[in-house]
């Protein structure tokens, strides 16, 4: 054990120590937060404990009801409450147009330009073996069966990240070879549309 | 309004619009966190609600049970499950001697020093009036009354800052002529204290 991980060690112990249980176990719980370490932690518990009673009660019944009412939307993987989300239900939408984006906040970013009318698939991340995110937390299995339906005539991706997961996972699954074709064809036209998109944007 | 505050507004809009309320409700909730802004919310809430359900639902019960269970001390205003903190309880403790501390973190470090058998009084931030935190919000009155007791015969505080707070609340309570006397000694051995106990802590 270094001198560093000691003093580490023996913090811990004294910390139980002086600490009540439920205040220890809530900076615990605060760490799965992403980029929460152990003294942002600790200062959020005091800070809810000590200042906002108030909103440390709203936030552990909006963590509750989240968990209980948010699914994923089973066309295109968007956070929904329902089976299909608002833009995967809307009759207007072109179901044969798909923009594949990282993240839900994607979706907000591309609604926003208002000059897209087809639909999404949301990757919810990207490839990052590192971390235990392959193609299937992708949801890339998915996406494939969505190209085997054949519905899909068009697919644009919308950063190179989002691009270099549907090239991977086409190289892995040769199996897939329309798909390959059309998520090649994607690639092409990805920085192409999300360029358009985003000066098209600026210049309202 | 700006062309800024116009987008972020336009851009709340279509959050509302796309994701779903509790999701919108969640990523609000987030922010009662100190340092926690409307990007890093969102990044929070998609990584609870996509990547660690277990870790959400142990935070919303962690939140609710420390809520519900985590008190002050009545006499050093800690954190505390029961009337007394443990080292206000402890019969070995000195109770003439008080340091008085910002944080309950602070409490831990001293502790840790394993040289100080005295007791201490928590003011759980420092004076910041922009904020709201004034001499009541620190317990500078419960500070005196324990003054008043007579039991406190000799005080420490471990930063400059507690010492202003000491300092600004005797200007302003001029009645606590005896309290004053105790803490503008307090304030001349601050900071030798704390270098003593830091001193010793580092060469162990």
């Amino acid at each position: 054990m270094t001198r560093q991980s000691l003093a580490n060690h023996e913090s811990r112990i004294t910390n139980h120590v002086i600490y009540p249980p439920s205040l220890t176990q809530l900076i615990e719980a605060l760490r799965c937060l992403p980029g929460v370490g152990p003294k942002s932690a600790q200062r959020m518990a005091f800070y809810l404990l000590e200042r906002d009673r108030l909103g440390a009660k709203r936030l552990a019944d909006s963590i509750a009801q989240a968990d209980a009412r948010v699914g994923s939307c089973k066309r295109c993987r968007m956070f929904a409450e329902s089976e299909l989300c608002p833009i995967c239900a809307a009759t207007k939408r072109e179901r044969g147009l798909l923009c594949v984006v990282e993240s839900p906040a994607d979706v907000v970013a591309v609604e926003q330009s208002g000059s897209y009318r087809g639909c999404y698939f949301v990757l919810m991340g990207h490839l990052s073996p590192l971390d235990g995110i392959g193609p299937e937390q992708l949801g890339l299995p998915e996406l494939d069966a969505l190209f085997q339906q054949g519905e899909v005539q068009e697919v644009k991706a919308t950063t190179a990240a989002v691009q270099k997961s549907i090239d991977y996972n086409t190289e892995v699954t040769a199996r897939a070879a329309s798909s390959a074709a059309i998520a090649r064809d994607a690639a092409q036209k990805a920085h192409e549309t999300l360029v358009r998109l985003v000066e098209k944007n600026d210049s309202e």
